[in-house]
């Protein structure tokens, strides 16, 4: 094992569905992984009355189980960065990590949404999330890599033919009849408070970077599919998150998990939308390839398309449908968006970093059904439409208005 | 008096330097102003041990002086925009007010500088403003024009011979051999956390413009000059702010107060430094006019240079030198700028309303330096060197660190 190999990370927000997979993908490659994590998932769960479609264990049970199974060690410390600066740098200075990999942000665009209080909690917490951190390292004076999971949502849908880059795009400016040349970040059109939140992010990367050198990754990571991990189904008490709720729920996912208990598959809008996909087992990858490879001291941001196929939302309901023969359904959409886009995303660099990603047609798809078959019972299925709306014209009960209520899961 | 011009404008930051001016402006133009201000920057002043060179009035004293000198009423409303989101939002539904200016934000680079604390602070405050303004004004429903007091600083300097257009870029893209048009916000390169905030701030009028259609002008405004405008010389008790010191004093006005004093001018680098300015009166005046001329309701967020003149700084140290036999001095710059930089803006939209600006030909000079002259004794000389600094290699007792503490001042 590499002295690199044995290097501590630190991983804030790593209880969550992308952060716990990832932390014990970090944790059996060698790192010593620390998860800071104020268990805020956990409380959001009480807050909306939902809770993950899979049994996921306490903290502590997760870590002991862990312990058991593989003989390595995993810390959980709980602080709230956003709020307990003084402990997070204390924390830094005590571990002085190689890494910290960034989850710790609110990260659903419905949630961001639902009223005023969301919109503000989004903003505050995630704002002084970032800055927190970045500002803590520079007041260390320890040279940290950041690695922060960002968002294909920065670049907003619909980029009229042009394939997104990966996070700068070189563009020329006539004027006065001259040329000029400029390589820019490319111009961010958040969706959502909480695809904003992101684009704030990279500004605060931005600077840091400029001003301080801080080294930081970014990866604009694509919605996430599947549930578990090599890792996460090695014990029961390891088992990943899985949202099918209206606010954390993800489009694939929730497909999936409807045509198993019956409900109808809830398109919003025409299910125009192209969207980019990545599965839960390359985003423990993507980020442990991201740690493997840091931008050098006084290199710009180091951005990554976390994606590995696009699709249209409505190409998978059929999808689906055809698999599970679930009834596809039309709904209202309380988004604020184009009925139909293209999108082609940029993603060379991973690959050439060696990732061999998952794709739908790998037969992961039934791995995911079946997890919502063991579990069917667990759903609550007044929690699967979203209630969030991004327009004043859409008020949320007229959100899923489409026969509401008319069906009923046919669990056991 | 029009219908238009009896109708309430509530200015955030109404107590400050730039906030007052303008507030008794708009209040002698007809509106109906409420001033909100939690006082912050008296007692940043406290904070610092530092204090006006102008001896300013308690708010209620100014706005009793100003009911006495005009008849108008100007109300006053302690909030803490950051933190009092409820009382914000009783607020604009109560006075449904046409317009809010917003100056409610920590405005100065070298204390947003000084320390981690001031740092987080910047951000937490002046994110948090913004966006529970943009918040409030959606759930009230009303239709609120946001003028916004932005700053030169969100485009950076140096641009490499490109004259800075208002707020927008024309760009082209060559991709997969297709030719892309795209008109963007300037790409943002802010020179410190409080310009960094203010490059955030533009991002979420962005995003609250596009997705609520909320009514938003940003005013990139220069660098100010200048003291009084005729209202506040109206009377003793509403004279505005002087800040001569190193954290909120801008540069030529340290500069004539310096000559005043005796202290060496002091120049931070080689004065190679090129920037934009404004003289505070037509600050005054562009607020009103931006106030007077609102975008559309679904029309982008309209974007304002409001500078008059640039000038290098070096050249402002020898006027000044020359106007007032000063000596004048280079001092280790704490920033992380290019030693030179040539800057050209365009300002021709606040020209074509009609304003005719105020240079610093016009005498305005002999006013400042009057100011200076009459209230010299105020002066603190142990605050005129700044102690930020934005480099880690340059520590905070190396700024200023030529011939320190050699000078006394020459005042009665």
């Amino acid at each position: 094992m590499s002295a690199n190999r044995a290097s501590n990370v630190v991983v804030l927000g790593g209880d969550g569905f992308c952060g716990w997979p990832t932390s014990l993908r970090l944790s059996r490659q060698g790192f010593n992984v620390t998860i800071v994590d104020n268990l805020v998932r956990r409380k959001t769960d009480v807050e909306l009355g939902t809770k993950s479609l899979t049994p996921i264990s306490p903290i502590d049970t997760r870590l002991a189980a862990w312990q058991e199974v593989t003989g390595q060690d995993l810390c959980h410390v709980d602080i709230d960065i956003a709020e307990d600066y003084a402990s997070l740098v204390a924390l830094l200075r005590d571990l002085q990590p190689q890494a910290v990999v960034h989850f710790g942000e609110q990260r659903a665009a419905p949630y961001s949404m639902k009223s005023p209080r969301h919109k503000r909690y989004t903003i505050d917490n995630n704002i002084n999330a970032t800055h927190n951190l970045l500002c803590g390292i520079v007041e260390t004076g320890l040279d940290i890599h950041v690695v922060h999971l960002g968002t294909m949502g920065v670049y907003g849908y619909g980029t009229a033919g042009l394939k997104i880059p990966e996070g700068y795009l070189p563009v020329q400016v006539e004027a006065e009849g001259v040329r000029h040349e400029m390589d820019i970040i490319y111009p961010p059109n958040p969706g959502s408070v909480y695809h904003m939140t992101k684009t704030l992010d990279a500004l605060m990367f931005f600077y840091y970077n400029k001003n301080d050198q801080v080294r930081i990754t970014d990866l604009h990571q694509g919605i996430v599919w599947g549930t578990n991990t090599a890792d996460t189904l090695a014990d029961e008490r390891l088992i990943n998150r899985f949202d099918y709720e209206g606010d954390y729920g993800t489009v694939l996912n929730r497909f999936l998990m409807q045509s198993v208990v019956g409900h109808p598959i809830t398109v919003y809008g025409t299910g125009g939308q192209t969207r980019a996909f990545i599965h839960i087992r390359d985003t423990a990858r993507c980020v442990n390839l991201a740690i493997d490879n840091p931008p050098e001291r006084g290199e710009r941001v180091k951005i990554f398309n976390q994606v590995t196929e696009t699709h249209r939302v409505r190409d998978l309901a059929r999808l689906v449908g055809q698999l599970t023969d679930a009834e596809v359904r039309y709904y209202t959409n309380p988004r604020n968006e184009a009925l139909e886009n293209d999108l082609r995303v940029e993603n060379r660099q991973f690959l050439d970093l060696g990732l061999a990603p998952v794709t739908l047609s790998e037969g992961l798809l039934e791995e995911v059904i079946e997890v919502a078959r063991r579990y069917a019972d667990r759903c609550d299925p007044a929690k699967i439409i979203a209630d969030s709306t991004w327009r004043a014209d859409i008020p949320v009960d007229r959100v899923g208005s489409q026969e509401p209520n008319r069906w009923q899961p046919d669990t056991g």
